[in-house]
C-alpha cells in the first residue's frame, strides 16, 4: 500500500528527490536514460523514455508517472494518460514547457506580462521584428534549448541564418521565437506548487544570477535592490559580466530583503502561471525584474528548478519533498526559511582532477556550515555537478560562505 | 573514486544515512538482514552479520564498515580489523556498547560518573547489593537488551531468579548488573561524533522523555527544569507514568533552554566517553540528571541514535550526515540548531488498520510544518515505525504541533 512515485529521468533532479522520498516512505522509482545515471540508486528501470511500450512498462508499477525533464514526447504522454496513468504535470501543461512559442502563446492568452514576442518563420519577418523593437531581438529555438543554448541575442537577421535553415530542413517546420531585449535589472525566480485538486504553495521569490546562460548562484530571499546606473545588462543572455559577482552589483543592497510589494507580485505571477497552464508539481518561473519595475516572464520549468535548490537546506518543505506531495495530490508542506539568507552556489565543471570528494578534506575542514550537493556525476567543463547551499542571519556573510565553500570545488 | 560507506544492518538508522550520502554523493552500500528492510534501497547485500566471509566480502565493496546496530560479533569485528578493513567504531570501544558490565567496568576506571554499580553472579550477591543501596536495583542483563528490554526494577533478589538460572544454563556463564535506582529528575543524552584522527563535533544536549523503556519524545536542546516536588520517578525503567506529558512536568520550565553550566557539562561527559573509550562515529550518552544536579552516564550507543533523530530537520549538520563524515575522517561539520526548539516525537506502532501513508491527507493538511519521517516498516504495536520533527520559536507551540502531528498516526 506504500505511494509509488514513477520519475522519468535519472538526472540531478531525480536523484534529489529520493532523500524526500525515503523520509516519507514514498517507494520511488527511477526511468534512467543510461545506467550510472545521478538517480542510479533509485534506477529500477533503464530505457528510452520516447519509446510507448518502455514507458507504460514503467507507468504500470507505480501510482503516479512525473519527471527529471521536460522532453517525453506529447504522443508519449498523451497516451498513458488515455490509459488512466496519473501524469503530473499533464500533457497540456507540458506543451508550454516543451515549446517556447506555445508558452508565449498561451501567457498571451491569460494576458500575463511577457516581453513583446512574434513567431517568426523567416529572415524577413525576423528583421521585421528587430527593426521594430530598438534593433536589436532575442531569438530562441522553440524546442530543445537549455542553460543558455538555442538563445542568442541578434541585430540583424543574417545572424539567425543557420537556424531558419534548420527548420527549413525539418519535415515538422515551426518558427524561431523572436524577443524583445529586455532592460532589466535582474533576474528573479518564482517557484511554485500546486496538487491536482488546486492548492497552490509558494515560496519567497529569489534572485537568481546566470554567467553564459548558466545559474550560477541563487539568494533566497531576492534581496532589496537598487539598480547601478553604469550596470551592463545583456538581455536573456546573462545578468553579468563573467568577470563581475553579484556582490559587485549588490553593494550597498545585501541587508535586506525584497519588498513586500515585490514579494507579493511575483508570487501572484507564479500562482496565475500554474492555475492558468494546470500545472501539477513544481512551477519555476524565471523572471526579469525590468528597469522600469514591471516583472516579465522569461521561461518556465515545470518540475524543481535550479532556483530552488536551496530549499533542500533553507525551507520547512523542500521544493523536491513539495515536488512528490504535490504529483501525489497529497496536502503541501510550509514554505518558511529555516534562516533569514540562503545562499546556493553551483558547482560547475567540478575539479578537473579527480571527483568532488577528493576535495572535501580541505572544503569541509574550511566551511562547516556549507552544506554540499555532490549529483555523482563526472567532472566535465561547465556541467553541473553538484551544488553548496549555505544559510545564516546576514546576506554578506552568507554569500561569501557559499562561494567560498563552492571555490573549493573549481 | 566515490568514496564508499558500507553499513552492516538495514534498519531505520541505515535508511537514514542514505539522504546524507546521496547528498554528499557518497556511494553507500547496506548488508542488510533479509529483503524489504527500511534500508532497503541501498541493500545491496542480504546476509547474516554474524557469519565472517559474508562480511568480509561485503567489506571488500567498500572504504569503511560501520553500522546500523551494535550487534556484529566481537571475533567478527577483529578478524576485519587483522585483515585491514576500516571499522568504525572499531571493536575496543563497540565491546562497551555490546556488554553493560564491560561498559560500566571501562567507565569507572576512566572516573567518569555512573550510579553505583556491581557485577552480580547469585542471588546472593543481588541482595547483598540491594540491602547497601537502599532496598532498591536496577538489574540488566549484560548482553542483548534495549528499549527497556533486559532492564528491571527489583526490590529483593527472587525477582530475578529466571534470569540467573539462563545465566547458570548458558556455556557462556556471566554476571547481572545490579545498579542503584538512581533518583534522578529527568533524562538528558548528550551526542558527539569523533573522527578516527581525534577531532569530536558535540550537539547541544537535549532531553529525552521514555514511556515503558521507549524513548517517546526528544526535546532540542534540552530546556530549563525545576523538579517538581510530587513527581514520581521510577529510575531506569521510566520517567513519567503512561499517563504523563513532558508538558505536564515541566509546566512553568518551558521557555528557556538548560544552563550554560549544564550544556558544558554535558558536553565534557560525551567527549570524555569518546575520548576515553576511543569512539569514532556518533555516540549518544544517555544520561541521568539526579535530583542533586549530578549527571549520571545511563547507557551509552555507538551509532546514531534516536535522540539524534531530531538533527535531520533541526540542525545544520544531522546525526546521520555527521556519522558518515566521522567513520570516513572526514572534518566534522557544524551542529548548530536551525531554530531555537526542535522536537522530535516518535511513531510507536503506528495506525493498525493501514499503512503509515494512509494518514498523510489528514496529517501534512492539518499539520504543514511538521517532517514525517516513515521507516517503510509494517506497523506493530509498540515498534518503531517513524517519527515526527517540528522546529520553532516556542517550545509550547512546537511540542503541540509536533504531537498533534504524531497523534494522527496512532
Amino acid at each position: 500500500m506504500t505511494l509509488k512515485v514513477g520519475v522519468i529521468g535519472g538526472g540531478q533532479l531525480a536523484r534529489m528527490m529520493i532523500p524526500a522520498a525515503i523520509n516519507l516512505g514514498l517507494d520511488i522509482r527511477v526511468l534512467a536514460e543510461t545506467e550510472g545515471m545521478s538517480a542510479a540508486l533509485a534506477a529500477s528501470e533503464v530505457g528510452d523514455y520516447r519509446d510507448l511500450d518502455t514507458v507504460l512498462a514503467f507507468a504500470e508499477t507505480v501510482d503516479v508517472v512525473t519527471f527529471d525533464h521536460e522532453h517525453v514526447p506529447q504522443p508519449v504522454l498523451r497516451a498513458l494518460v488515455e490509459r488512466g496513468v496519473e501524469v503530473h504535470p499533464g500533457p497540456d501543461a507540458l506543451q508550454c514547457a516543451q515549446d517556447k512559442i506555445d508558452m508565449r502563446a498561451r501567457l498571451t492568452e491569460l494576458g500575463l506580462p511577457v516581453p513583446a514576442w512574434a513567431a517568426v518563420e523567416t529572415e524577413d519577418e525576423l528583421q521585421q521584428f528587430i527593426d521594430a523593437h530598438g534593433g536589436a531581438a532575442v531569438v530562441k529555438t522553440a524546442r530543445g534549448g537549455y542553460d543558455g543554448k538555442g538563445v542568442r541575442v541578434v541585430r540583424a537577421a543574417h545572424e539567425a541564418t543557420d537556424w531558419f535553415t534548420a527548420l527549413a530542413e525539418d519535415a515538422r517546420g515551426g518558427a524561431l521565437l523572436a524577443e524583445e531585449l529586455v532592460d532589466f535589472s535582474r533576474e528573479l525566480a518564482q517557484l511554485v506548487a500546486r496538487r491536482p485538486s488546486g492548492d497552490i504553495a509558494a515560496w519567497p521569490v529569489v534572485e537568481t544570477l546566470q554567467r553564459d546562460g548558466v545559474c550560477v548562484e541563487v539568494i533566497a530571499p531576492a534581496p532589496a535592490f537598487a539598480p547601478a546606473a553604469d550596470e551592463h545588462t545583456d538581455a536573456g543572455v546573462s545578468t553579468v559580466e563573467a568577470s563581475g559577482t553579484a556582490a559587485a552589483r549588490h553593494g550597498r543592497h545585501l541587508a535586506s530583503p525584497a519588498s513586500a510589494d515585490l514579494v507579493e507580485r511575483a508570487e501572484q505571477l507564479g500562482r496565475a502561471i500554474a492555475e492558468g497552464l494546470g500545472v501539477t508539481g513544481v512551477l519555476a518561473v524565471e523572471i526579469f525584474e525590468a528597469r522600469d519595475g514591471r516583472l516579465l516572464v522569461n521561461e518556465l520549468a515545470m518540475r524543481p528548478h535550479n532556483s530552488g535548490h536551496f530549499s533542500i537546506d533553507g525551507s520547512t518543505t523542500s521544493q523536491f519533498e513539495q515536488h512528490l506531495r504535490a504529483v501525489l495530490d497529497l496536502p503541501l508542506g510550509d514554505t518558511s526559511p529555516f534562516a533569514p539568507w540562503s545562499v546556493m552556489v553551483n558547482i560547475l565543471g567540478g575539479p578537473q582532477d579527480g571527483p568532488l570528494d577528493s576535495r572535501y578534506g580541505a572544503a569541509l575542514a574550511a566551511e562547516p556550515t556549507a552544506k554540499i550537493h555532490n549529483y555523482g556525476k563526472d567532472p566535465r567543463p561547465g556541467r553541473k555537478v553538484g551544488h553548496v547551499t549555505v544559510t545564516g542571519d546576514r546576506l554578506d556573510d552568507v554569500l561569501q560562505r557559499a562561494r567560498a565553500a563552492a571555490a573549493h570545488f573549481a
